[in-house]
This record gives structure tokens, C-alpha cells and sequence, in this order.
């Protein structure tokens, strides 16, 4: 099954982490968790996930898939270059890139939406086209691998695609 | 596709009610969360949901399966008779019940486990087997239409049985 890497740091939003966690365990795959440091990270109600990894033991050549979740954690992540680095190969080397909501600034910070379909959080769309993007209102805009969100509300769109394209 | 009754109260954990909930809907049934009052309910680390319908407004024979979290929202459901009543009609007209965690609470004070097969979270193991459920200790276990599990690590398991038994 794929191995699935996914990004987090402090108040990110509860399911746009948890869910999609939880339901590449359901299909078979294995997740990583990666934080800048590895530790114990918290989401916006409270909810702790742990980080097993910090960004110097990963390499993406391993990974099948990456997740970049929404909340206020992109925010934090995106000034981490260790953690903008991952993105950047992960785009680089073409495998599955979801990130829902917030989760946008990352692929911004990654100079990895020029000319790529994409949606985001609302608040972001701006700095999302202002980034090349051609940005979609959808639940779910596929480009390629990278697969892109709008809010928790569209979830079960995301993780949907994301099952289906990672095998 | 299925209707699916979720039930819900204060405190619930939160991916024990969020994650079966984002499922079913990827999955393309419809899910009804029902809380005695309708209104919005907070998880252990705070995170909103909302009930639509109090129990009055509910025909178990209109559904196909009956979802029961844990944290200590069945502790406090289990003291509500039009709560009790929801659980006690899907079992005797043979729906799928789900219960993760402290939700068996729910399934003792509806008198639903004499003589079958359950598992639940670990301080609730005694009160399960003094009402007379043959108890194992698994990731999830089936007997007929009742489906239970121990604790948040065992929703991917949890969500896959359902998903699989709920057409």
C-alpha cells in the first residue's frame, strides 16, 4: 500500500487533519506525521496529534502522497523552510499533493500552483491567484496530482478523490 | 443510498462522532445527527456539531443504521429515556448499531446485549459483561447488525465495517 506523508504544526483544523488521517489508515496506507520539530502538535479545539518525524528524516522519494491540512497551521509551517522544502520536491517529483483550505499558503510558499487549477479557503483566494494559480470555486479542483479544497465542509469530496488516486 | 442516525451530547469524542459522520457522507449516505435538545453540541476539546432533530422527530423504521459515540456523551445520553428509547427500537427492528467506546454504555441501558458479542473501552468492560454481553477484546467486533469498537485507534476498522455493512 502508498505511504502517505502528512504535514502539521499547532492549531491546525481538527478534521482537516484527523479525517483524512483516519481514513488513509481505513484504506490500508501508511501515514506519516511530520512537524519542525517532531513533538506533539495541537489543534484548533485542542485535539493533540503527534509529529513522528521532523522534515530531516524524510525523504519524499519514499512517500506516494502528500497532505497539507488547513487551520492556522500553514501559517506557522510556511516559515519553516525545512517544512516548504517538502512541498517543493513532493511537486517536484510529481507524486499526489492534497491540501485543503489554508493549506493553499503552502503550495504558495512552494512556488507550486503557477498555471495549475486550484481552489483554497476563501480568505486565501487572492494570494492563490496573485501565485499564477487559475483558481476553481469547487469542492474539489484536480491538476495533475495536486488535488486542492476549499473547507471541512468539503471533505468528503477531498478525501474521496484522494482515496481513489492513491493506490 | 442509507440514512444513518447519529446520536449525540456534550463532550463526545471527537473523532468517534466526526470521522464515522465525514465517512458515511464520502460514502454518499445521509447521516441525521439527533440530540435531546435539537441544538449544537461541543466535543471533549470543544468542537461544535450540530443536532438537527431531537429524538421525538425520529421514526427509527426510516433508517438504516444508528451510530453511537463515545467520550462522556453516552454518560449522558444513557439518562435520557427518549435517548434510550432510539437505541432500543433499532435493535428490535434489527438496523445496523454502531458503538465505539463508552457508547456501549448506550447499548446496556437499552438492555441490548444479553447474550452477544461486544467489546467496548476498557473502564466500561465490567458494567458490559454484568449485563450479560459475551465481551472480547478486539479492534472490532461483529455480531448480526451490532458492530462495536474500543477506542479512537480502532475507527479505521470501526468505519470500514460499517461502510462495508451499510449499503
Amino acid at each position: 500500500m502508498a505511504n502517505v506523508l502528512m504535514l502539521i504544526d499547532n492549531n491546525y483544523e481538527d478534521m482537516e487533519a484527523l479525517y483524512p488521517y483516519y481514513r488513509l489508515l481505513e484504506a490500508g496506507h501508511s501515514v506519516t506525521v511530520v512537524g519542525s520539530p517532531a513533538g506533539t502538535y495541537t489543534s484548533k479545539h485542542g485535539y493533540p496529534i503527534k509529529a513522528e518525524k521532523s522534515p530531516s528524516g524524510i525523504e519524499i522519494k519514499n512517500f506516494d502522497a502528500l497532505i497539507i491540512p488547513g487551520g492556522q497551521a500553514p501559517d506557522r509551517m510556511r516559515i519553516k523552510p525545512d517544512m516548504v522544502r517538502l512541498v517543493k520536491e513532493a511537486v517536484k517529483r510529481d507524486i499526489i499533493v492534497g491540501a485543503i483550505c489554508h493549506g493553499a499558503q503552502m503550495l504558495i510558499e512552494a512556488e507550486a500552483v503557477k498555471g495549475r487549477k486550484a481552489t483554497c479557503y476563501i480568505s486565501v483566494k487572492t494570494d492563490l491567484k496573485n501565485a499564477g494559480a487559475v483558481y476553481e470555486d469547487s469542492p474539489v479542483v484536480v491538476d495533475g496530482k495536486l488535488v486542492t479544497s476549499r473547507h471541512p465542509g468539503d471533505l468528503p469530496d477531498f478525501c474521496r478523490t484522494l482515496v481513489e488516486m492513491i493506490k
